[in-house]
């Protein structure tokens, strides 16, 4: 069986809607068969009755010193109940579960959780110096950071071969990142807002190599091309904005190029079911887009799929040419600062990005056909969902306006960004 | 067997290089066994005596009355024996040349053919008024102009319906051309290079479907689609350079987009041994490329397959997204000025576009992912061949500069095109 | 504009069903600005008054000497007028129709025809000796031969280079057919059938290459595949029925393959609005299929596409590894003996081939993910069409027990096949 | 920065080779960065001095009560030292490495490792009755079993949705595994030899669904195909070896099909770099490959990328069509004998499959034509390791023996086979 995913009756609860004062806001951990589910726990507690929800559907229990005994019915008449001990922000118990191809079964899961903290008011900026990174985008990663809507964050990321601005590996090679961020509210079905407020250099070289990616190498080429693949080093020029291959001659003696410093790793983490995936790779959930439009002044959409959002980023570049052909773009620690926002219950179908500009949507495939598809459907979701057009419109001004350009040929998976001028579009 | 040319010996005499004082241009037309091969002879006559060149190689023969005997003798020792009878600029005759599969043979071929005119004069402006269209690429229609390089061709196309600009319909669908024209001295081996000069609206609407084409259509999309692909006819406002779609509501009440006239079909006639091909269809010689940078002002090189290249044009747009995702774009009738020029001996593996400020490279396959290979390889072929770079320099700029973009999608083959801003290259 | 049949107003006619007793077919060709539209009208004579269908639909008119004038109105009240001299079996003259894009103009359109022989008795054998070879599939070339549905064609075929069973080119290379056989009574949307009753290996070599054609050459091969493309010459052993490539050496030296002779080429002619199409490719009509399962013994059934549906036949093979990866195969002179018949109005999607234990369905597109979409859904509307089956029940069955192989490799399309054992399905 | 292995320079000692009395064999986990790198440490003790290979380069240093301290020195004179504590069959302690990145700078890395225990006696038969099961692909989870070349593993399997023969569920849907089994000796550059020897259904019943993956649907069936996806259960008669779909009727009330078990995921652990990868998932290592000729009596080979290799088997199928077009195929539990061997220095470029009659080599990639390449390189590599061919001589077999078919398109990676019947090879 390839993967698919069977809801799992425990995690379906459901009740009369009620009204719950929650107090508190606690993320749990339930150890399927050593798979992890994670849901939020909102309780509210009066003398020994405690009411609350878990992930949106209504659980009521008791009080019994520093546990409680919760209970939660579905429409099926399926019972979950937990047993939950908690100590200060941490908690552990079991979850007592029927037997999800065996109802008359039960299986009782360990659980454990931590307690998220209140906000302390308005809208802030965190500082925060990673002392660790990762090379997966994983929802079983305890946050480094809890924020909440309007926050901003500033921070720093490795370059991808985990080096340092002074030029210290930090992590092992492979795009480690910084995070995750717990955006405090986030649930899937929401949308995660991602502003890109700045993106600053902050060494003077990149590295790159002067190879050219399979997915962008006729096979004429292939035999000249054996040869390829030598590191490049380039200065970064900071003042000027430029970067240049170091030792240059010839044809290159005098190549400059604007840099546009770019995240080519913005996620959310992977779904319930899902393992930790590679910082190599991509999905539904952003991952190693390598899209030259994630650069400051931009603000990209992503699908939240775990309680907290859980958001990664790292694998800056310094700048990139469309599909990242050299395999290595001009790789380089950075300076980042972002504001996070949500969009509660509405979820997009794949990564967007705004610029002052442009709409444009990131399909991500496995080939660059398939990819093309996922981007126009993601851009006709767009056009009808905030700029009311039905499918006849939206036909119209594909065929009139929009721009495919290709994002990322490097990966397993290839991206290819279907574009919109907002100038032709009506207001939203 | 698939399509494979096998070079047939009686094309491939050969010979000491000989000056010749060549006086005559012919185009031979040799029916072998009812398909057929096209030749350029010059020829040159000394009293009885004749000399000269078929495509390139030495021949010679005498002459008796109106007809010519020549002959030829390849590396082998195979002869080709020409007898050819002239009056004023026709010909015909017989070719007696070896079964190239069974040497002891021979086969005896009708040959047809018709004198190039002189040049007359320096580069001229042609008016020329259509009366017939062709709805293939083919070799082996009658040239309807001959011109020189440096020529200016001022001339007008149909829309892809066959309509004029009176409304009148002129030709079957299907993209009917204009052409061809016959550039003397192109041989195969050269390259075309046509300045598109002026692209002229010369109607005051364009016809379009409110569809989207099966390549940009994710699985999402295709139950609601199916309501789709209704006529969408669009005011041309030629003043005011905008298209708006006929009695549009809603989101589209006041939509418009500026027009952008533009050349669907460009095409040099198909090689030897393949048949005449769709105007729907494209190739390495160019043809319904729906790429919305061959517009005003832009330059497309075409590499020559046939004596005379073989221009044709038409299947104007008055404007495009990219890919033509509505299966029609907005189909207009047009005026177009072209100047056609030639590059020596010197071919490009696929389209080339250039614009003032970008040289942009047309890879077309049956997929995107084959079609991106085939536009970056030949972006790597011009920088190298005009720009100087070893393959090492050419990824660096591709990893740093390249923009993709989808030209055509509504194909059988897509087209990708790889550019380059030339404010980042040397001077070439 | 991409190609897209438009309905030529004039085609559409249209009235009450009317009982006509036809004496008289004829095959119609109207020339529509360069491009030939075939019809196939029926026609009834009282007295001076002549009725009839042209393409199924009422017509009617007069008879003036050797001469008819007919008419027909299609439903939006248009009307289409006929003037048409007929000499023996010959017919010429005029279509006034109106203009399909600017109804109140009207259009005069050249006509010529020649009649359909009547029947001589029940079915028989045809013995066709072939002259000439078409190197497209074209609707536009005469018929070879005038055939009845069970009428057997005794025939053969040259080589994909043009050359026949005694080693003399007749033709040029590119895979050159034989045909087309006229059926008569076929109309679109009728399905052609071919029993493929003899394939009788008529010489005892056959021609190859040592190559790896491009679809199955992984990047890792492409440096060394350089030296590959010799002509490999294979011995045929007609009585042992083993091929064995000759001078071989090494590990080859014993190597013999049995022969298993199949047409490589097996196609009806291309609908209307298409122009002739290289016979070194392939279409929902058939074509190069190069599918190793069209053998002796097995039927295959092609969509018709023009009257009388003009079957071409070629390119035979004396075995093929799936997919020809040495761009050609074994190709070989070949005895052909076929039955053909006709299935009314039912049409398939696409080819399809029944063996004596499987039904195969053959997908044929630009890549091999779209090619297998087709060739299952094929197989999916087979199992509804023949066997009763919903949609639910023909996905347990491909779940089960469908077999993909792949047919074709070598050429611009490419062909995979989905069979099922007929052991496993009900009796149909 | 897609990922791309960078080799530690602390991972390649060297030196001159020397003969050790290696007495202990010990796996030790370095943690770099909180990634993990695995390695043989083979040691020979002699008084206070220890030496031997680490990885199979040159390592030594002195013992000091339970502990080691080890150095290697690398050709470009880099030195690594290591400072191990072991206790049993247990050890931790601490690498100390260049960074990387940044020669000068040293960085300290924990280790752990557990001894390898020596082989008792000849080739055995383990019974192994798994009590926890992977969802991933995973080279950080410890061994279940220690297994040496030659050694046989009778277990169980659950279902793709974590189901035992009871109906139980003992792990979380997705194809949990039962595994790793360490195979004593096996290394990176080795070949893993799996031979099947009994694949037992234990249970009667099996689940599906009646869906058609999107791989294998046409456009045109897309929008009837919203409707399916129900589960069906198929009763599996285990003496007939047949499987009939539940309350089925109509076309399908008498649908049997032989069974024909076999094992959907088979992988060895992925290498250095690569973080645990969903069972849904494929690759070089195999994974869930879902071919339908993994089945009793069939050989597998796979190249080892960890110290153990680390066999995971699971996701049994009763049976299941080319290409798993139904999502789940029968999906069952099942009782599996396997026996394992090990080809030293040698490696498969690609999972191959051997049948009594047939060489199979399977191609994964993301889309059909990728896969296809690669299956037939791979099966160019195996004709030249194994039978002695040039390239030119492997072309000719694949281009008249090789059968191309489809194994799995239900991943986000498909599978296309490539075959050659042994029958007409040489020997080996």
């Amino acid at each position: 069986m390839h993967l698919l995913i069977r809801s799992l009756v425990s995690l379906c609860v459901a009740g009369a809607a009620m009204a719950t004062h929650a107090t508190e806001t606690w993320i749990l951990r339930t150890d399927l068969w050593q798979s992890p589910a994670f849901s939020t726990l909102t309780v509210n507690q009066d003398a020994k009755a405690v009411h609350g929800e878990l992930d949106g559907d209504a659980i009521q229990g008791t009080l019994d010193g520093n546990a409680w005994t919760l209970q939660s019915t579905d429409t099926q008449g399926r019972t979950s109940r937990y047993r939950l001990r908690f100590e200060k922000d941490a908690m552990n118990g079991t979850a007592d579960l029927p037997d999800p191809n065996n109802p008359a079964r039960r299986v009782t899961h360990a659980v454990t959780g931590w307690k998220v903290p209140a906000r302390g008011g308005g809208a802030r900026t965190w500082d925060y110096r990673p002392t660790s990174y990762s090379n997966t985008w994983d929802a079983d990663r305890r946050p480094v950071l809890v924020v909440w809507p309007g926050d901003t964050i500033h921070t720093s990321t490795l370059d991808s071969g985990g080096v340092d601005e002074n030029g210290v590996t930090r992590a092992l090679f492979g795009n480690p990142q910084t995070g995750p961020f717990f955006v405090a509210g986030a649930a899937p079905g929401d949308t995660l807002v991602v502003h890109i407020r700045r993106l600053k250099l902050n060494r003077d070289y990149a590295d790159s190599l002067d190879t050219i990616v399979g997915r962008a190498l006729g096979t004429s080429l292939v035999p000249q091309a054996e040869k390829l693949g030598k590191p490049i080093r380039w200065t970064l020029d900071r003042e000027k904005e430029l970067a240049r291959p170091e030792g240059a001659a010839g044809a290159l003696a005098n190549y400059a190029v604007p840099v546009k410093p770019m995240l080519g790793g913005l996620a959310v983490a992977p779904g319930f079911g899902m393992p930790a995936i590679s910082t190599g790779d991509t999905g539904r959930f952003g991952g190693n887009m390598d899209f030259n439009e994630v650069i400051e002044g931009n603000t990209v959409y992503l699908p939240v799929q775990q309680p907290g959002a859980l958001l990664y980023l790292g694998d800056a570049h310094a700048l990139q040419g469309d599909g990242e052909t050299t395999q290595y773009a001009l790789e380089t620690s950075m300076d980042v600062t972002v504001t996070v926002d949500l969009i509660h219950d509405r979820t997009v179908s794949m990564p967007r990005v705004e610029s002052p500009t442009r709409i444009m949507v990131l399909g991500q495939a496995g080939s660059l056909d398939d990819a093309l598809k996922a981007a126009s459907s993601g851009m006709v979701q767009w056009l009808q969902q905030d700029y009311g057009m039905d499918l006849s419109q939206a036909a119209q001004v594909l065929g009139t306006a929009v721009h495919f350009t290709v994002a990322n040929l490097a990966g397993r998976s290839v991206g290819v960004a279907a574009a919109i001028d907002k100038a032709v579009l009506p207001a939203r």
